[in-house]
Parts: C-alpha cells; structure tokens; sequence
C-alpha cells in the first residue's frame, strides 16, 4: 500500500481469552474489530503492546494475525506488530505476515542487552531485505528497552527499502518536532503515547496510534478531525475531555485497563496474561468515572 | 493589577553591560525595552534568567529594576523577578520591588540544599504577607535546582494570599495539562521553555515568557495570536519556522546567545558575566543563520 | 541444597554456537565449563545473561540447560537463570530445571509492560509453589526493564517459602548495605555487576556473579579470597589490575566480549546471536590490552 | 601547605546563630571546633555545605572565616569553601582567604545557567592566576548543579598551576575508580559524600570530608584508620553501625540535622536559616535513635 495514505486513527483491537480455556477469543476479537471500524478509523493494528502480542506464544500469534486480516477483509488496512529479540524472528514473524496478506509491518526493536545503531540498523535491513511490505518503525523504549533518536530513524528511512514511516512513543513531543523539521515534513509519523495526542497531531503528526477507541469509540476520531480542520479550541475542549482517561489507560497498562472497561461494558474480553493482573478494585472504579466523564 | 489582564508575549530584556567597566548600559537597555513594546507584548520582566539577574550584585539589581520601572511608564506592566537562596533576601528584594513601583513579583525558590514542600510553602508565604503585589510562581528546575508539582504550586495559589499565578518552565506540557484539567482552567499559567510554545498556547497557557522577540520581534507574538484565533495550521507554520532558532538560544544559554544575537544586529550589549562566555564562531555563525531563516 | 553453602565465584559460561549451522556447540562448551571449575569457582550459573539465554529458543535452551548439568556432574553447584515474560513460562522452564538435577534457580522477572509488586510477588510465589529447589532473585533492570528494591525482594525472602538469596546487579552500591542493614546480614546477596565487585564484597556480598573468569581465569577469585581474608591493600591491587577489563565487557556486551575474547585465546565460540555483532576491530584490539593487562 | 600531607578526616563545622539576633555564635563554633580537633581530624574545612556558606551574607562569611582560622591556629591546616556564581566573586573570596591565612580553597562551579567545560576551566584558571594557595576541585552537582567528570577534573589538575586535588560528593564510587586508574592513584582524592565512605576509602580515597564528627565524634576516624590498616572487617563493621546515620543526615539536610543533633547532646548551635526548617518531631527522634545506634 501507498504509506501516505495511512492517516488518522489506527485502531489497537485487545487480545480476548476466553476465560476457561486461556484461548483466543475469535468471536468477542470479531466484535471488538467491528467496533473499532464503526469509530471512523484509518486502520487496524493487531499484536502491538495493547494486544499483548509478546506475551502469546508462536500458534497463537499466527492465529491472531491471520484471523485479523481475513476478518478485517480489506475494510481498512492491517497492520502487524512485531517485537521479538532476535533478528531470524523477526523475519520469520515478517514473512509470515505477508504471507497472509498483511498490509504493514510496524516493528520494534527489543532489548535484552542494549543495541548499538549498528546492530538495529542491521536488523532493520535483514527484515527489509526478506518482505516486501512497508515497515512502520516503532520507538517505544518503555516496552522495548531501546531508544531511538529522530536522527536516527530518519537515517533508515533514507537508507533502507522498505523502512518508512515512525511511531513515535516516548511521550517527548519534541521528537515530533525534530522530525518534522529534519524531514521537512516529508516522513509520516505517528503519534503512540496517548495523552500527548493534542500537541503530537498539532506538530503534524499524520496519525494516532490507539487503543482508546475500544472504551471511547469515536472520541478520539473527532480530536483528529478537530485538528486537521484547525480548530484549534475545539480540538483543546475534546482533548482535556479524554485527557484523564488516556493517561490512566497508560499509567495502569493498555491490556489490563482496557479488558477491565471491556467488562463494564459488557464484553468479556477475559483477564491478561499472567503475571499481568487485572486492576484492583479502586482502580476499576476511577476508570469507570473516567469513561462516564469522557463520553457524557 | 488584575492578574487576569497579564496575557500574551510576557518579554525578557537581557541586561547590557558597557565593554569598559562592566557597569549597567542603561541606555542600551532602553533601546531594548523600546524594541520590545514595538512588538506588542502584554508585559516586560526584568530580572529573570535572561536578565542575569542572579549575576548582579545588589546595587546592579536594585538599579535594572528601578530604571526598568521608571523606563516603561506604565505603557505595560512590569514585572520583576526574583531568584535568592533565603528567605530573608527575597522579602528585602520583594519590599523594594513594591516600593519602585512593580506590578507582579515572579520568584523563583532557589536551591543549594534541597527544599521541602512544607519549606518552599513557607518561603512564598512569609514573602507574600510582606508585600501587596501578586506573585508569579515560577518553576524551573533547570536553573533553580527545585522542582514544584503542578499539585503543590496550586495548593501554594489556594492558600497563599497575593500567589496567583505560574510560569511553568520544564518544557514538560503534562505540567500544564495538568494544571489546567486541576484548575478547571482557571489559574493563569504561562510558558516558559521557549520551545514548546505551540503546545503550551494550544494547551491553554495564558501567555509565553520570552527573550526571543529581543531577536525575532513579532514572530512571537503572531504565533500567540494565530492559536488565540483558533488557527491551527497557521500556528504550526510559525512555530516551525522559529523552532530550531528557540532551541538554539535555550540550548546556548538565553543571555550569552541574545547578546550575541544583538551584535549582529548592531546593538551592542556586552557580554554575559563570567565564569559565562560568548559563543564560539561556530555557534555565532549558526545563530546568525537561524535569524535569517526565521525572519525570511 | 543449603544456599548458605553458595558462595565465592558464581561462574556464568557462554554458550558457544557453530559458525556453519549456528547450532549449540556442545564441545566447546565442556572446555569453557572445565576451564571454569579449575579456577575454583563456587558454582556454574548457565542461561544467564552472558549465556544468552533470551535469545535461545525453547530446544536449544533446554539442551544447554541439560547438559550442563550433566557435564558439571557435580563437581560444583548449578545455577540455572530463567527470564521468561509469561508466568507460565517461567513454571514451565523451572520445572524442566528440576526435572534434569539443577540445584538453584536463578530468576529475574521480565518487563514488557512494567510490573507492579504485587504483579511480580505473584510471579515468583506461583512459581515457587510450581517447584521443590531454592530460587535466587536476580535483579538486573538494565536487562530486564524491572527494578526490584531491597526492602520489596526482602520482603519476598520473609513470605515465599524457596525465595531465599539474592543477586543485585544495579551496579548500586547502596542496593548492598540496604540489603545487609536490613537482614542483619543474614540474607545472602551476590554481585551481579562486575565492576563494582571490590566495594561489593567489602559491604559483605557472599558471592561474585560473573563470566570475567572465561577470559581472565583466577583472578576474580584472588580477588574475593583478599577480601575474605581481611587484606584490604591487597584486594584494592587485584581489583585495579582487572577493572577497566570489567568495565569493558560490561559495556561493550557480556556475550560478544567475552567470545571476541576466546577467540584471542584459541577457542572458538561463534558470534552472538543477531541483531548482536561482534566487537569491531578497535574494540577486539582494546580488549586484547586490557585482558594482557590484567593477566601481566 | 604540601597537599600530599592532607588526609584522614576533614571536618566541617556547622555555622551556629544565636538564636535572639541570627548573628554568628562564635562562643558555640569554637567549642565545635574543639571537639572536633580532639577526635583526631586531619583538617578543618570551614564554610562548606554544612557551614551554610551558601547562606551566608558578605560580612558573616568573612567572619567565619577569619575567626576559624585564627582559632584553629595551626593545629591542624584550615580549607576555606568557596561557591559563588560568578568568577569575579570567586576571586574576592580567594584572595580574602588567602589574607587571613587559610592553607587550602575547596571551590565549586555554581550554576544558574549550566556551564561548559570550557567556562570552568576558564573560571578555576582566573582563580589559580589571583592566588597562591592549593585548590581543591569540589563537585557536587546535587548542590552545585553543575558535574564535572573524573576526566575533566584531571585535565585541570593537569593544566592549572594551583589545582591540585579532588573532592568528589556524587556518590558514584565509580567516579573514584575512574580518578584512582587515570592518575595511577597519583592525585588526591576525597570522599565527600558520607553514606559511600566504605568503599570511598577502599577504592584508595586520601580521605574523608564530613561533618559527622559534630555528632558522632571518632567514629569516622576509626572508619579511616581501618582501612588504612587493611582490616577489611572491622571497617566493615565499625561501617555498618554509621550508616544509618550518615544516610540520614544528607537525606534530612546537613545543616539542619546537625544542629538538631547537637541540641540534643546539650549544644545549642540555632536553627538552620530560612527557608531551611528544623527537623520535624518524628525525624528529629528518629536521629536520636541513630547516633544512640551508632555510638552504642
């Protein structure tokens, strides 16, 4: 697909296990998808951090991804997360999700011992050199350990094939602002760190990376809306309405908060996975809050 | 003077010195503060970082402030700001403000040993019942050495009589996020990391405290008023356009880099107070081509 | 196995891989184990971070795992390090570790999402109550993205039943008085960070966690011995001649240092798994200085 | 003075007020100093952190000066603390130290706006040029906010005529090894930050600037002595039993923790200046409780 026309929402369906079995859901997976694709979205993204892509094993992994895109079936594109530590993984993982007809790969490094620029440039070029799908690289050190700077992520945009666009995470807007300049706003990027939606699609960011639309359907479509149609108060008075929301979401980790809200809503999306446990019960409270102020 | 009324470009004069002596330039700095009303602030601060105020002995303190009050007139509110490790010298200077003729005190609480809340809480309240002026919290880490929470520098603003406002200076835009969600945008707080000024304004921040318009003029002032207009991607022009030059002066040190700045432009101000030097030529040639590309 | 018995050098082997087939090099292996036991070691530790054992997969991990074992036939302890980001996983691999003969396990938990206390408590009491062997907690946030303090990994000893030792690899000295001030020097702790060793078993550490002697042989253990001993001038000696050849491995990668290095010695133990590289050739050089250095 | 001859315990006296007028209580310093002459120190350093030098106004600080060294009168040698902001100043308190007949300057960088290494080399080399005492290197960013590297404080060493030695208060022991192995342990060293003095000491640190002996007398020097003597476990011990207390102190804030000590053996030092507090009730008995522990 054409990179530039990845825009606005990119949607991160949770994983769903079903609670006797600690299998994928598929059907409550179908529902969630459905739901997220009514909220306006530009794209759905399976197996990133939302959808606890490094905690399922290989069988299960393939079975999300592949369910995913057939039952996605082209209504937007399909992303793939990957995020695995050695370099034969990831292509293993890559090659696999072109072979079921995914659309982009988003792909982060991941650290066990630190990388050099190096070593993650030659990681970045292995994976390139064995698909042929526009790969999204994705800075998260949060999750994964490695930071990447602007520069050099722009440097592999440059310089290898199928590298071309960033999902930025760090939650430090002047990343954004130094890609944008440094690429004279020629490189799509998006924005992964929730709460700084507002001033990340003011910077220009392309898209907003989310899991948010789960519990909030299409209150952060309209943020996106607002921005690009420069309303600039409006977008302020719907940014502070779901501010609170994000950042617990993020504070309180993505899968665990989002099952948890899953279920106040009636989907039984089943708990995370072990040792990941699901929020205590004050914690289920102020969320509850958080959802009822933000879509009141 | 009502708080409320403070908005808009709050404008830093730097302090010129005369090559020979070392003393005060004082008609420099009228110059300086004549360019700066051109640009259509909403107010002058003299005295603060830019200003080298804490490298000024007492005399040299007492002498910018005053002449900067009898200098303005009145065509703008002047504010003073005030930097000093105990308590006993910020009241002495607080009072003398108050005598001149100063409209808004900003202070900063200082650091050699670490402060606690309960004594940086007790600093700003033995200052304020000293004097009737409303008083600018003013959080800055970078220089000051303390770090005040959005939470406490509004406790601060509830339970001290003239606290009433906060110049925010981290460059961290959850801070002000956070006060105006807390606040329910109602406390006044203004930017004061220059380049994070697109988020701040768009953010809610009631003004931007800058030395930039000693270099840039109205550009300062024109991306203030395009998010006022509610001009979003007008206001991410403007920004772009004068980024790298904010980084710049922040990154080199605000004195030593506007000093240099002017020169070029024929204003000769002397140097920063050493241990500070003058930029090195590599540094002064890229100022030099970050004005030019920011005035183009 | 009674842990107090653990003590001096924990040994930490490589795992060598065949240049052709990048298959485990068990040969190889049995040579670097021997070498090891015969500069009087306290124990083997295998699949630790030196050992790459996150890079392993699940065969190949049990086949090191396995015959190390095997191979060690008692002659010392071991350790076996598990690191697993599933609970499950982590029962699954500890109980194979029990299933072959180990005697310890060594176990970090592992972050994707950051853990709270009560998530990773959770973790090690299933997994404790999933096995009969005493389990070592490892705390190495710079590779396992948690950081565990003192008084929290105390408080798993008191309430887990094979909870019951310690390795701090922080590099934070005081992580080691704290532990030591708190148990009333009764828990045991190892040092897990190799150029900290001196202050660490001078603050009471039982036991050094290191792979340093694959390249530089008794050393490290003369260095412990001194310490014992009481012989404080002369430890500070044996610890300057090997620090800067510590600092290095640490800081260039444990597993491609240590076999750039036996590559210098003869012994050939492949390359680090991808996306790790070798050492380039100015760092192969200043590594052979600093091993001929200490070993002058 | 030859600076190879300073070693062992460089004691800092508290600044003591009188409690009705704020002024120096000279009657009280000379009793502190004393006290710490008799337990055996190897220096006086005056006007430190501990000594509120910072605090103090122009008159007082001379004060303090002048009459240490003259009551000291040579029975062991007198550093004078330098820390202001600007190089000029620096130089007047110099010289002035010098007058009087101090035998050492421990001079810090201050920042307001953070300095380059070229300014301080600048700073310390405009010193050097104005007098003709040794200079010891001071860093303590914590206070200071500025940090100078091992590396960057040799090449002064290395270039400036007067400087001559290191007092080093991050409480990183690495810093220690780094200046131990750079000079090959040629150039004095100092600990300056209390809860690291173990490993201070055994990493070949010439000695120890404290101002524990205010409370808990020859302890540090039995500390010192042991070392010196290699009896690697009983330093350990007679450690173990002062680190609560020298945590303590530097988390609670030198000045004030010690004078709240100091009023509970009987001395009455006044209160630390404002915005500084006395200790709350609960810490002011938790310090009871500790120099108890220590001296037991």
């Amino acid at each position: 697909m054409n990179i530039k026309t990845l825009n606005g929402i990119i949607a991160y369906p949770i994983t769903p296990f079903l609670a006797e079995s600690d299998q994928i859901d598929l059907t409550t997976l179908n529902l969630i998808i459905d739901n997220l694709i009514d909220t306006g979205i530009g794209a759905i993204a399976a197996l990133g951090s939302a959808g606890e892509g490094a905690y399922l094993d290989e069988k299960e992994w393939q079975q999300v991804a592949e369910h995913t895109v057939t039952y996605v079936a082209d209504r937007v594109p399909v992303i793939i997360g990957i995020s695995e530590l050695t370099t034969g993984k990831v292509v293993q993982r890559a090659q696999f999700a072109q072979t079921i007809g995914a659309d982009v790969l988003m792909i982060s490094p991941l650290s066990y011992y630190p990388l050099t620029e190096r070593e993650i440039y030659q990681h970045y070029e292995t994976v390139s050199n064995a698909v042929d799908l526009p790969i999204m690289l994705y800075n998260n050190p949060a999750t994964s350990g490695i930071d990447m700077s602007p520069e050099f992520m722009l440097s592999m945009i440059s310089g290898i094939k199928n590298v071309q666009s960033i999902k930025e995470s760090t939650g430090d807007i002047q990343r954004m602002h130094q890609i944008y300049t440094l690429s004279g706003g020629e490189v799509p990027f998006y924005n992964g760190c929730n709460y700084i939606a507002l001033e990340a699609l003011n910077a220009g960011a392309t898209g907003w990376c989310t899991v948010a639309p789960c519990l909030i359907g299409k209150q952060p479509k309209q943020l996106f809306d607002a921005v690009q149609q420069g309303e600039a108060l409006k977008a302020r008075d719907i940014f502070y309405r779901q501010r609170e929301f994000l950042k617990f979401i993020v504070d309180k980790g993505l899968a665990a908060s989002v099952k948890s809200g899953l279920a106040m809503q009636g989907v039984n999306a089943g708990s995370a996975r072990k040792p990941l446990l699901e929020l205590d019960e004050a914690s289920h409270q102020k969320l509850s809050e958080l959802i009822q102020k933000t879509l009141a």
